[in-house]
């Protein structure tokens, strides 16, 4: 069977053989163009999504591809024998599955080989590592992340692209290796948030496509206190100048003391992650436990330390922070948080993944974010993070055009 | 807050008060009528299943109400608090949640208090219990079940009310408790077809309203050999007698020996349920042994004993028979496999929930399937089991009610 890819598939193609030597996103796979031209000649003509590559990131099940998600475990372990529910829904729609994605093992900080395609000496970051870099390479339209704290929007940053997490529930998670069920919320990649909102439109359940009723510009909420103040000095100066580019650009700013138990959150955070990770691996923990890497094993062993009772209260609090910025945000009339999407810029070297620690409340509440590439700083990308309320992610989409627009 | 309840809410109200001390469908709740009305006061006017009432078994999470399982464990070790997704999707479409309905013990085979509708002195079928007969008591408009061997199918038949379990993976199992991850099913229970397929279509992944294509009537096949001989004598004879009754209404029917590997397939399926059930409870097994009943702990000794080789057999032979039995329906022109739902009506006594070995193949294959009421016998009711090509379930439903309309 030969069967001839699409002009923009054998152009991406491309670019895979000619990068991917050097900036590994994807993870090696015996014949890929040989599965791909089968895939090609399966699509049915007229899909929405027709002929678009996605990268997934292997912690997600998909046909004719073994999930080994960073570690040295045997897969076996954790072979699910159904698609990801969202890898389905996206091919069903149009899409070739270009490869899996290089994750950091289970998802956590114990990273993989990938480079940043704007500078191969920094960290992509992670977990969802090779996902950004794949689109962030042009390799691909679109590519699935997923995000336990930090693990779509601080790649998107890194890399220079867009990046989605949707609120919490929003994404089926049906063949995803879990890493802290509670909180993993499946995400997505693009260059541009055109491409991000056709493909979020076919993950996201209960898409309304109705935004009609958008105001033409959402109020910004600045988020002031000790957790603004994680940024480190660098990222700081870059976000008082998107600040200053949005507020040329005509949007109205209010700056609002919120998150000062930011201790007390990202202490509730890690716990749930810990405890959860180890209900998890449970099942095949102690066997394996020398196969794990140390920073993955460390977690595991401390949460299984944790008991229910603290991990009930945890989750509690959790559900209490999503209330208390919706209502905030609606007494002050506030639409969209934004904040820097990390700390500052990629750093140097490739041992570490980056801190996730701007991402981690909003993660906690479950709320819808976006990273917008909005300038650079040393030749690297930085990313603006926007936040809506729980569940209103149209809003945020319908929204992040224009403000990408402000930083073209 | 006073918030009236619709009229058909208030009338199946009144119906749970006057009969379920008697049959014990639902899981008891301090202030159901409250919560209820809290729901309906927050009910968007103009959903698709605006006011319907919705039972919801009790491995399923729903927010205001604690998951039991119908064990004796403590619910805090497998609390999630997600909403399940196929809750949620109900009740964004307008559904009230009646409450939690019985299950069996984490839905494998140690039953509930729940007696059958048509008779207290038999079972109501399991392991989703409650929820068949709180459909079958006229309490709600639907339920939702799951199945991992017969859950759904034979309680449907056994309370007299269409069941329908979808195509493996296309209802997202976010949120269930699970039992056999890689065949489990979420299905729905409904007291007629157009109940049933209004249902579907919210519950479904990728439902297709598309049926203008179908043939006016299928070609039904039966499946001849060692599995149809499973049934016991009087299900075999009532068989006949629904099959006469097709026969009669102009079906053509297609008698084909097939599944003569029945008890290869029984002995997979039994092993990827106890292999899969036992890693899912690994996280708190040891330390409740005790508190499980017999026949579950029974399994879940057995399931950690298997490796993982003859998990991956096992469940590579699944793929295959749905293949088989995919080209064999072609290749003989026979659209839906019509057999028994149950091996014969509801048995007397409470302590067994009956046999799904009826049902066990078709699951295995992750097939669609449903049950319709046709007839009766000694008083209690039978069920068709109408059996479609995996993915096939717009069809399924398609055909269902002319299939019905024979036996109304």
């Amino acid at each position: 069977m030969k069967v001839d890819f699409p002009p923009s598939v054998e152009a991406r193609l491309t670019r895979v053989s000619q990068l991917d030597g050097h900036i590994h996103a994807l993870v090696e796979e015996p014949d890929r163009h040989g599965r791909l031209r089968r895939e090609a000649a399966a699509l049915t003509v007229g899909a929405p999504l027709h002929g678009w590559l996605l990268g997934v990131k292997d912690i997600l099940h998909a046909d004719g591809l073994v999930t080994r998600a960073g570690t040295a475990l045997p897969p076996h372990l954790f072979a699910g024998d159904r698609e990801a529910a969202s890898v389905a829904a996206l091919r069903r729609a149009g899409c070739l599955i270009l490869g899996k994605t290089v994750t950091t093992e289970f998802a956590y900080f114990e990273p993989g080989p990938t480079r940043n395609p704007h500078d191969p000496e920094h960290t992509p970051g992670g977990s969802s590592s090779g996902s950004a870099a794949a689109v962030a390479a042009g390799y691909c339209e679109l590519a699935l992340g997923t995000q336990t704290v930090g693990s779509v929007i601080r790649p998107a940053a890194f890399c220079g692209i867009v990046g989605y997490k949707p609120s919490y529930g929003r994404v089926c998670t049906d063949g995803l290796l879990l890493c802290a069920p509670s909180v993993d919320t499946i995400g997505l990649f693009a260059a541009d948030v055109a491409h991000l909102r056709q493909g979020a439109s076919v993950l996201v359940d209960g898409w309304s496509q109705d935004e009609g009723q958008l105001p033409p510009r959402p109020v910004l909420g600045i988020p002031e206190g000790a957790y603004l103040a994680q940024a480190s000095p660098e990222g700081s100066e870059a976000f008082a100048r998107q600040v200053a580019i949005l507020e040329t650009a005509g949007y109205e700013i209010r700056r609002l003391p919120v998150l000062d138990d930011i201790d007390a959150i990202n202490e509730r955070h890690g716990l749930i992650q810990a405890a959860e990770m180890a209900i998890e691996h449970a099942p095949w923990l102690d066997a394996h436990l020398q196969d794990y890497r140390p920073r993955t094993r460390e977690i595991l062993l401390r949460g299984r330390q944790i008991d229910s009772g603290k991990l009930d209260s945890a989750r509690a609090g959790r559900e209490q922070l999503r209330s208390e910025l919706a209502m905030t945000m609606r007494q002050a009339g506030i639409d969209l948080w934004i904040c820097p999407a990390a700390k500052g810029p990629a750093p140097r070297g490739l041992a570490s993944t980056g801190d996730p620690a701007m991402n981690l409340p909003w993660t906690h509440a479950g709320m819808p974010v976006l990273s917008l590439p909005a300038g650079r700083v040393g030749g690297l990308p930085l990313g603006l993070q926007c936040v809506a309320p729980y569940g209103q992610d149209e809003k945020l989409l319908g929204w992040a055009q224009d403000l990408a627009a402000a930083f073209a």
